[in-house]
């Protein structure tokens, strides 16, 4: 019988998983709603049971090896969730603990951004990479990054901060507490942040301005930018600029060979990866220079957490 | 008969070494002058003239099993050195193939940086450490970088360049060429112009007044701060402040439990600690904030660079 495993990605609205065998084709997939449960004893429960129904049907084929889950603020090292944003649940939950008892199979947790950096080395185009960096510019701006080969934990678990590095003093309030973290400006909600304000600050035209200014998302100043709209287009710039000269000071500091961006705001393309790339050469530390691309992430679409959560349990398995 | 290595340290003025056995006890040293020879093979082949005479005398106890050197721009993974700052050398030259010809041993280079981090893991105080940073605070910024128990390379072997993350948009011009990189702030030179700026700029008194502009020494500013002198204890708060800073931001990346700053300007001891921890402390990313300490290096004074390249050799050899 052939060895599966459940990739689990937990975000804020959904909650979706794969069946994913070891090539990293998706056999079965499923989700549940995130936050229509009290508790979390409640949430992993329904989870489990949904799981194990869609792995009934596979049962005289695959036999569940393990469970990898993406979750915010996961920790790999001691498999615990803290303070989870857009997670309801704000105790100190016991995450691997827990699944493990529901499912008696080996189960492991990481922050879904390294979860993307696992699976981009499994399964995507990182696979001959020893050094690499996954960005997700979603919600936040979260990254995973391998060095020598290896997913960098730090020694808490929490290393790959990139979404906080203070960029701008006295910048944007992050929702750390503290101003003018890199994910303020670039990541969705940055990114509509920057148009609020060009908005109320410029009397210019644009196409944004049909939209209610608490409804504006980021595929909407991407189709504005799209359709040439100035003001969306100068907000892409902008951010590009931010992503671009800090992602120059990380490559100092780690020299990857590749930068790989996903999530949402990733989508619009080349209207954020050239002014990206533009700001990111030129600031490139000269000895670096040419040593670094910048590219789209090799898993493509809605199946990219699912996969990099199965990819970190096959990457356990096979420890 | 008990094995032996030979750490080489290759600096501006002078190019020491060492009789370095596996505990890093110091059997013997020397020293050449190193920019008083015409062409580099010039100066190898004095160098390990020099060696092998020293070495001579402990030949019936020990036998030289490798050579380390640490070296600006040295390349672990080529092998090579190119455009090496404050060396009259600037073609590339293949240091292990020259010096693996001229002593029949296995050769080992780094960059200076890099090799005092090897010491510290080695015979310092990082020995139980997997994730740590050494700081080189000399003429310039160099950085060392362990992750996960490996000293990190990235994909070109020129990782760990911190000195060169931009600080300051349009900043103080860089020997690299771009303008703003932490190293024009924080280190010997960028303290000793924070000072020539204040005494330009202010009508302040101040001791060093009494020195002549171009004479001003980083230790100057040391004894002046020692003193109380106002504009000489600025400088160094301004100094610890961009560089607690700037660590808070690298601490996001790599999460490490420790940083040793070491080099002529840590030797000002608290003047430059306190005020780097205190911004360090305050910058850094809530959930990272009590997991690491900024410390004094475990390789105390002037053995300390020959001791990494040392320890690099002994760290190849064990591989």
């Amino acid at each position: 019988m052939k060895k599966i495993v459940i990739g689990i990605d937990i975000g804020g609205t959904n909650t979706k998983f794969g069946l994913v065998d070891q090539k990293g084709r998706i056999i079965a997939r499923g989700h549940i709603r995130t936050n229509e449960y009290d508790t979390f004893e409640l949430f992993l429960t329904e989870l489990v049971n949904v799981v194990k129904e869609k792995a009934e049907k596979y049962k005289d084929d695959y036999k569940i090896a393990g469970y990898g889950v993406g979750v915010p603020n996961g920790n790999y090292f001691s498999g615990m969730v803290k303070d989870a944003p857009n997670l309801k649940w704000k105790e100190e939950i016991n995450f691997i603990e827990q699944l493990e008892n529901l499912t008696g199979v080996k189960s492991y947790i990481t922050n879904d951004a390294n979860a993307a950096a696992i699976g981009e080395k499994l399964f995507g185009k990182a696979k001959d990479m020893n050094d690499f960096i996954v960005i997700t510019l979603g919600t936040g701006l979260g990254s995973g990054i391998y060095c020598g080969g290896k997913l960098l934990y730090g020694s808490t678990g929490l290393a790959g901060e990139i979404g906080h590095i203070i960029v701008k003093e006295e910048g944007r309030l992050c929702g750390c507490g503290r101003k003018g973290c890199l994910e303020t400006y670039a990541s969705a909600t940055g990114i509509v942040n920057t148009v609020l304000k060009k908005l109320k600050r410029e009397e210019r035209k644009s196409i944004l301005r049909q939209i209610h200014k608490r409804k504006i998302e980021s595929v909407d100043i991407y189709e504005a930018a799209l359709k040439g709209d100035e003001l969306a287009l100068e907000a892409f710039e902008f951010t590009g600029r931010i992503l671009g000269k800090a992602l120059a000071n990380v490559v100092a500091v780690t020299s990857p060979e590749a930068i790989f961006l996903t999530g949402g705001l990733s989508k619009a393309g080349d209207i954020i990866f050239k002014p990206a790339i533009r700001y990111f050469e030129n600031e490139l530390f000269n000895s670096l220079k040419g040593t670094v691309k910048i590219l789209e992430s090799g898993l493509k679409g809605s199946d990219a957490a699912v996969l990099g959560a199965a990819a970190l349990c096959w990457n356990e398995l096979s420890k």
